[in-house]
């Protein structure tokens, strides 16, 4: 026991091993994890959990987390059977495939909404929170890891705690948090956050001594993935990016150093943040979910001043040398709760530039960020509407086709919608920009199809927009019986051509 | 000239005639103009305005409201042909018709949106402001009428203002505002607003004189509809809600007096708000947009303590009496900018109960609040969106089926999306409730089957959700051949059956 990591005397009894504290679960409880993209979640304890159903056990839990986390928690449940229901994001392939074949039962949700159904009792009563931390502080305040997400809510709400203090997770790592969590209604404050590197709360997360039930020390490193690197089509989608942002400060509608900037989560994404580097732009601050890669290589090129997330989830390479270079990036970044990271109320009031990636978008704009084909889902909606819905600029990238383009990502109309023609300003491909802001429908359809359609799709997307446009009612034109017959025909040959 | 009226002796030489007033219009303007519901417009100058198209004179504008308006300005504006863009929202016959024939070019956007798409200048420049105000104080501060919209947003960002003093507006109205507007990022503040009864701005909008350009004396009244009486189909809807509301507040997941209550705007909306006369609920809040009839109601029995919106549109038979008793009602109303009365980052903090209307649901909880078959523009989202999305509760009501039974409001798949499954907690029909929260789309589906579909539907939809279960992808089953075929049925034989 390292009484650096752990400085509670009075918690010292509560140290057992992951065995051990995997007997605390019991079939049907509820159980909120730590963990935001595979970092910070616990991982020794769901193992040994995992084994008492292969050992024949009957035990099935609810999952609650904060978003996606890794193999040791999501692949083991969904593998061993433990998980019947999880809430509310994924990516782990056993998760997604049990959810396909409708065997783990699963809500894709606001990433801003799960904190306050947690208070509001809407999942219930939580049985079990599990979280990781770096350390206990002398009076049982738990110091969280790589992420925050949701374990101060889970903390405050659940029953019992069990504590992974992770020590392949760095100690220095405690004061890089910012812990506030709001009130439930009626008794809710405005949160007082006017700026991305103001600090509200505390540097670790408050907790009843007596909840804590089991405290198990592990040093299972987190299981992140590499970003692939920045390829020729990234690079141009964060070309023409670019391009739109200048032509908005010029016009006197951005502050040349922009506005605090939201990316979301992936390649993709980290692709298009990280292409900033290669632009004029300086002094940037970043307000987002997940630090990538992308956010360390503009700090180092000195293009942003700030960032402020509720996760650090950096490609396996680049760890070591962040860590070894803490310094260097600690006082310019903070982590926070999930609720605030994500808070409909704190990205109005920051004006966050929204860049999100879309699986595909309609003529209309209308965005499909979780379902392939209309019923099969991918990952889950994450914290995309909770920025887009509340930012200065909302922008969505994609690449114009997918399968080596076997598949349009502009399409008629997208086979499952996650954000609507009102929430979406700004489409971007790497063919081009197609800003949406004060169009009607049919102006929409022609800004799309002429900037951001790939050319081998935007001759049949022209001949589906007019011969729609023959129909009585022209403000939003559709041929409803050829509106999806681009998906059905890629279900059917494997190809929308 | 009314001195009662205009006590700013400086602007009394800006008195004018409205076809005066009109000649400061010029083509290719952007227009902003109070209202709210038809509410608080400006009605002489725009008739006027009408008329220079009408003899002839090429002139068309870009209008922007607060929400609908009455014919004055929406019809007039129409069918003379000077709209020839309009945000965010209508409800006039005329102009629906238009932009279903793509004549006028609308798009359809939350409420909440539109005044800072203003001062971020996503609109252009603004060139005229043209206001209803029922006095001008002595420093030249504007008081509105019925409904205040956007109203000061407007006047601080146009060029010119245009003020419509409206004298069958009564006088009395002075003192029930109360601006404050939220400044741009990055300099933007927290809203201080905590209750419902707060008051946080001033009783007028501050207006730089020497913007005013015109001011017209006026006597038309506001045109409201009456609202249809509340028939059986909304007292059962009703009761469902009631009977959910209780059992909420028996879980301990609401307070006895609710949370506020927001109500979408309309017949069915006022009926189902008016349902709660009949409730033990007391001392309840409403934090709404638009107060209807209903609030009325519910304040005369004893139900309502306070009540905060936008505007203030009774059906014409109701006004009398509301003035006659206006000491009665004055203490308990308060009206605010629709940036504040549909901001999100209020609407989350005092945790509203939204309570707005489907045109139809699908099987998975996904709402189309705007479109009739996938094409054609009612009305617009207005502030559904604004609220459902950032609710403590969020509720569609919806009669189960339409046009005699023709149409079912529940489908396999909305024919458009206003608010995705993400954002939508509970369906109420006349038929019972579906409360959607914690479950998986295979779960949502089997209870808005069977407890919110028409009889006459159930089965037709059973047949499809079991076919597409047997699909290879199961977590939001689909036949996308068959998704929108029952649209396609309704427009080649007018029937979904």
């Amino acid at each position: 026991m390292d009484k650096t990591r752990l400085r509670c005397k009075e918690l010292e009894s509560k140290v057992m091993t992951a065995q051990e504290a995997a007997k605390i679960f019991e079939n049907d409880m509820v159980v909120g994890a730590s963990g935001f993209t595979p970092a910070g979640y616990p991982k020794a304890v769901p193992v040994e959990l995992a084994k008492r159903a292969e050992n024949g056990e009957e035990i099935g839990i609810t999952l609650i987390t904060g978003a996606s986390v890794g193999p040791e928690l999501d692949k083991e449940l969904a593998v061993s059977g433990v998980m019947k229901r999880r809430f509310p994001y994924q990516t782990t392939n056993e998760c997604r495939n049990a959810i396909n074949e409708g065997n783990i039962k699963y809500q894709d949700m606001h990433l801003s909404h799960v904190p306050q159904w947690v208070k509001y009792g809407y999942f219930g009563e939580m049985d079990i929170a599990i979280v990781e931390a770096v350390a206990i502080t002398e009076d049982g305040g738990i110091v969280p890891s790589t992420s925050i997400g949701n374990s101060a809510t889970f903390i405050e709400n659940a029953n019992k705690v069990i504590v992974e203090i992770n020590t392949s997770q760095p100690a220095e790592l405690e004061g890089i948090h910012d812990i506030y969590i709001p009130q439930a209604p009626p008794n809710r404050e405005p949160i007082p956050l006017v700026s991305v590197s103001q600090r509200i709360g505390t540097t670790y997360i408050p907790c009843d001594k007596e909840k804590i039930a089991a405290i198990v020390f592990t040093d299972i490193s987190d299981s992140t993935r590499a970003v692939a690197p920045i390829d020729d089509t990234s690079r141009k989608m964060a070309q023409n990016l670019i391009k739109f942002l200048k032509e908005e400060v010029r016009l006197g509608r951005l502050p040349e150093n922009l506005l605090p900037l939201q990316s979301g989560v992936g390649s993709v994404a980290n692709a298009v943040l990280g292409g900033l580097c290669d632009s004029d732009f300086e002094n940037l601050e970043v307000y987002s979910e997940v630090l990538q890669d992308s956010v360390l290589d503009l700090i180092n090129a000195n293009k942003v001043k700030f960032s402020s997330g509720t996760s650090i989830t950096l490609s396996p390479h680049r760890l070591p040398g962040f860590y070894e270079e803490f310094d260097k990036y600690k006082d310019k970044m903070i982590l926070r709760p999930q609720e605030i990271s994500n808070h409909p109320e704190v990205a109005r009031r920051l004006g966050v530039i929204a860049m999100n990636t879309a699986i595909e978008v309609d003529i209309y704009g209308n965005v499909n960020s979780t379902h392939i084909m209309g019923s099969r889902m991918m990952n889950g909606i994450g914290g995309s509407g909770d920025f887009t819905r509340n930012a200065y600029l909302s922008i969505f990238t994609t690449e114009s086709i997918a399968k080596n383009g076997d598949i349009s990502s502009i399409v008629p109309m997208v086979s499952h919608h996650d954000h609507t023609e009102h929430d979406v300003m700004v489409i971007v491909t790497e063919q081009g920009v197609a800003d949406l802001r004060g169009l009607c429908p049919q102006e929409r359809a022609e800004a799309i199809i002429e900037n951001c359609a790939h050319p081998d799709y935007k001759e049949k997307l022209r001949d589906y927009f007019n011969r729609a446009k023959e129909g009585k009612f022209k403000h939003t034109p559709h041929l409803l019986k050829e509106a999806l017959s681009w998906h059905e025909k890629f279900l059917e040959t494997g190809n929308m051509k």
